[in-house]
């Protein structure tokens, strides 16, 4: 039997954000908890359910809601764990989905960030309709979910998608991956600051607002206001970034020749000072055949998007149960 | 109802080949006809049909031949048509499906020659049991077929899996595509000669067995002989061919996050003169938690694999025919 809501919850470093969505993708009720108050893991899931709880009770959900969908760094959709996130301040391996499980008592299914977002997008956003597409999500680092045959690619091992870490430039920047020029040394939020220190320092006759932050201070969005107020230096920075984009996105094209490129997090924000050298390196690198393939911003409402996204793959971790449930039906009456 | 055989026709600029093959994948009978010696492509069809049913009749398999598969270049899976093949005498759009439906009456399936490949492998050789693999295949350029939750990956318009032109050094060589430093401009059998070139002109004062033959007249073949004969140049060429292409592969593991790669085609009979830097370069390149992807030969015999390749397309023809008699059959009684 299917229940009218899901439970959606995004695990960030920071905070912790859920909510309660309906089969329409409205945010009925959402709250938070911060992330990184619980050294105990268990304790943290405690909390989770005992504010989820009282939020569902607030609407008076109770025994309404059909499943929960997590997105959260490194979390595996197989496996059901989160592996050594290198944000989170838990190590190892961490029985997120049957932690949660076992709370509730409701089917639970996690996958990380960047795919809930690109299922979020499938289900109520931009890539409704689609069955090829890929997600680009440019955040703290560059995450990515894959749609092929309208279906998620989890990989042999459920962790596919990490586009962010295709090498951009042989011998680049150092990443926190350990290796060198993976994109999200240039396209992330961080990327971008990169960047603009490096400009900074490339050109020191130019004058640039930049320079009036403490460089420990930047952040990309000083660097976007910059650009904005018409500072050169500020703008260079964002058409490298975009042309760095552009460039990935004509080769990530060649692997599943998607309908649509759907960019999503903070940096999308930026708006054409992205999108332009972002469609026109696009243009320019991708096969004469794949001129077509759109690069649209995301739709999802900015602060709803996460949990959204994970709640999406709440309507998942109910179809399967239904599945496992009809399954276990015909085993006994078979 | 199911039929014992399917027919597999392979499609190259050359020739064009065909087998009877059951389904254990045996190629019963195989025959050949020349592809450019027929500049119209109905004539062409022709003779592929009164060549092969002649061949069919020669072992009693009448009527028992349940789909046809077509490996074929830029062959498209959706759309049935072989479009703008730069090696084939053919200009424009050639209803290639519906062609070799008409004339045979039975279902037909075409895909590019990579994706039969991956196809066959699939179903016959490496990759048996695979739900996630990629497959490389290194010819006269470089073809790419991948695999993701047991499916094929043909794209939103039936053109994925171009990996060949992954850019792979950015204003590198000369592509036939129009742009520079894509994949196969590096990996291919030719990329192989024109690396040799290359190094014969950068080391001149290096002996080398390569310098007794006619630029024009290099193979691949050559490169490889000189290479086991023990001439550094040939052996520093696939080296680098190897290191390219292992560096590709660690690119290409973070969008899937396959089992295993297959390598298939000419080059990869060069053995561990290839895979040896192949591998040694993905271990070196690769995200820590993909070392474990495994990195394989095809198992397809040489001689068949083409047409094998090609015939397992023909048991999905034959499956996709009979899923649309059952829903013909629904809606009439429906």
């Amino acid at each position: 039997m299917n229940k009218p809501y899901v439970l959606g919850i995004d695990i960030g470093g920071t905070n912790t954000v859920f909510g309660l969505v309906d089969a329409r993708g409205t945010v009925i009720v959402s709250g938070a908890i911060k992330t990184a108050q619980h050294p105990d893991f268990n304790e943290y899931i405690n909390e989770i359910y005992v504010e989820a709880t009282k939020m569902i009770k607030s609407v008076g959900a109770e025994g309404k809601v059909g499943g929960i969908g997590v997105g959260a760094p490194n979390a595996n959709f197989y496996t059901g764990t989160i592996d050594n996130a290198a944000n989170l301040i838990w190590q190892g391996s961490l029985p997120l989905a049957e932690s949660l499980r076992s709370k509730f008592g409701i089917p639970v299914a996690v996958t990380n960030d960047a795919n809930a977002a690109a299922i979020g997008e499938m289900t109520y956003g931009a890539a409704r309709g689609m069955k090829d597409f890929i997600m680009i999500t440019l955040g703290t680092g560059v995450g990515s979910g894959i749609v092929a045959n309208g279906q998620m690619i989890y990989g042999a091992d459920g962790l596919a998608g990490e586009l962010g870490h295709v090498i951009s430039r042989r011998g680049g920047r150092p990443c926190g991956c350990g290796r060198n020029g993976c994109l999200e040394t240039y396209c992330s939020a961080t990327g971008v600051v990169r960047s603009a220190l490096e400009f900074l320092d490339a050109s020191p006759a130019v004058p640039s607002l930049l320079r009036n932050i403490p460089s420990g201070d930047l952040t990309s969005k000083d660097v976007y206001d910059a650009a904005v107020a018409g500072d050169p230096i500020a703008q260079s920075v964002f058409e490298f970034t975009g042309r760095v984009l552009g460039e990935a996105l004509a080769d990530f094209a060649t692997f599943s020749s998607p309908e649509a490129f759907i960019i999503f997090g903070g940096l999308a924000k930026a708006g054409e000072l992205l999108f332009k050298p972002m469609r026109e390196a696009y243009q320019a690198n991708c096969l004469k055949f794949q001129r077509d393939i759109k690069i649209l911003p995301s739709e999802l409402k900015e602060a709803d998007a996460a949990v959204l996204g994970a709640s999406a793959l709440g309507w998942e971790a109910q179809r399967l149960q239904n599945e496992a449930d009809k399954t276990a039906g015909v085993a006994v009456n078979g």
